[in-house]
């Protein structure tokens, strides 16, 4: 491909005459520019997006952080961002981050480098020091998970109160000896839907067993089918299940089926999300239903107005219990 | 935050000196240099990625065109090429097109614009003749969909042959009736799927009843439901389905058990992709295995090849049969 050298050789003309050709600037005479618009066309010269955002250093791109793309949960957020940003004339870029920290930092390094235009962060294991430090130079919200003490804004729910209202349901229609499969306390929200847990039963009286909480090392469903084999094997087997994710409870649901149990009858069991698979399962499945969409596009409206320079507040957004077969009893 | 003029200014010398520091040329006398660096530190000045790419020419960044995130198929694929990009040193940055060519040219223009080093395309409603035109002067690999004159190389499976052996599955254990659920026959995959249920309907003698094919304007499961209600509602009911992709086959699966059918005693559901969900229904969906992770692998490495001016071939890989309960009579 020819270079803006080959272009201005082609033309008679020097290099700076190109430039300002292609800055539209008026210094330049018809008779030149003619020429030079001749040149460009005739090598098929295209000008480099590089070279032009170095001028007005506006990428009109923003990197949206994941940490995993197979997750339904991250792909409606997406959504939301994805139809917001190109409404306001931004376009994203995904990144998965694997919540490995190094490759979280290359993405960083996009934004620092001017490569894009800000952040929308959903990354649980996020670098919290390092994205403190950008947060101060740079435009990024969070969305969902969040660093508390990083003074980067961020849009979420109340995952304490959510969770209590799901275990709260459960006990409302009979159930005393109640599971929680969790992920990983290093999660801001594995602790906070834990706590939600624990207030339930305290509130109504129920002792929190210890045996009952089962910790994963993710979300996927093949997690919940391991944390579910663990609580088949309990000699005084739970007659209720409430797991941190859609995920995780659609593989409950598959080991208790592999267990020649039923759902609700011999177990009820509750999810979180409300991904649209958790309405594709047999039963289908109760679930507290996050904003997904809305958090996307607020996320993304956020993250434009931090860009703008605008003040943006944190918000926290309303959650829902969606009650489906897997608790009708 | 400051920039090149600024850091020059602090540190007395010019701004092509301050370049020539950043570009670690030998040019400079030690003394300079000092004072730069020191001027680049007081300033927090972070050099622009943009301006030195600018230089090299090289992005390290590879795009990923993808139609639609929520689909699993997709992220199967992706993690195939983010793994090994990130092996050969490369990141990737996802582009959700939305089959939307306007998005999927914004996209395009990274690449024309040097931000990115080269495109996988997954997108099955690409816009041939821009992608043709494209692939004359940029890497371009096309992966599982692919524009067969673009005279770009891609990677995918025999569609044909798959269905084949999926709809001859379904003849062997005794269907003689078997609808075809389908998605738009503008897409290479659907035509080329409906040849091969075409193929083995034919060498068993059986008759193909246009009334028993079905299109769909997607591949979601609320697609899936929507035509097994047309399905359903046909005089002389099919007792088998084929289903183009798992997400319609699970839609199928939800919309037989609705109308308190059986799954495979009253009617037998074949997929296809064998995404992770598959085996996470009830019951579980015999399904034609697309070799995913493995076609994101072969893609990323096809790319980088080409980047690097090496000859690339297409290539077709296998695929496999797996039978499970909802064809098990």
């Amino acid at each position: 491909m020819a270079n803006i050298h080959q272009v201005a050789k082609h033309a008679g003309v020097s290099v700076a005459t190109v430039s300002r050709v292609l800055n539209g600037q008026n210094s330049v005479t018809a008779k030149t520019r003619i020429k030079v618009e001749d040149a460009i066309k005739q090598l098929n010269y295209e000008p480099s997006l590089l070279g032009r955002n170095l001028r007005n250093s506006e990428s009109r791109l923003l990197l949206v952080l994941i940490p995993n793309i197979s997750n339904p949960f991250y792909s409606e957020i997406i959504n939301g961002i994805e139809n917001t940003a190109i409404d306001l004339n931004y376009n994203i870029l995904l990144c998965e981050t694997d919540t490995n920290p190094d490759r979280e930092n290359i993405y960083f390094d996009l934004v620092r480098k001017k490569m894009a235009d800000g952040i929308i962060s959903m990354d649980p294991a996020v670098n919290v020091e390092t994205l403190t430090k950008l947060g101060k130079t740079h435009a990024i919200i969070q969305c969902s998970e969040y660093a508390v003490d990083s003074g980067i804004p961020y849009v979420t729910i109340d995952n304490l109160e959510a969770a209590y209202r799901a275990v709260k349901h459960l006990i409302r229609i009979g159930h005393t000896r109640i599971a929680l499969i969790n992920s990983d306390q290093k999660y801001l929200y594995a602790r906070q839907r834990q706590l939600g847990y624990q207030k339930a039963l305290e509130e109504h009286g129920l002792h929190m067993d210890e045996e009952l909480i089962f910790h994963t090392q993710g979300l996927g469903f093949e997690y919940g089918q391991q944390a579910m084999k663990k609580v088949l094997s309990q000699k005084q087997r739970p007659t209720a299940i409430f797991a941190v994710s859609d995920l995780l409870a659609i593989g409950a649901l598959k080991e208790i089926h592999s267990h020649s149990l039923k759902v609700p009858e011999d177990i009820a069991v509750v999810g979180f999300d409300k991904i649209a698979f958790s309405n594709m399962t047999h039963p289908t499945l109760t679930t507290v239903a996050q904003p997904m969409y809305q958090m996307g596009t607020i996320a993304a409206k956020m993250l434009v107005d931090k860009i703008q320079g605008k003040e943006v507040e944190s918000l926290i957004l309303d959650h829902e219990l969606v009650i489906r077969e897997s608790t009708l009893g």
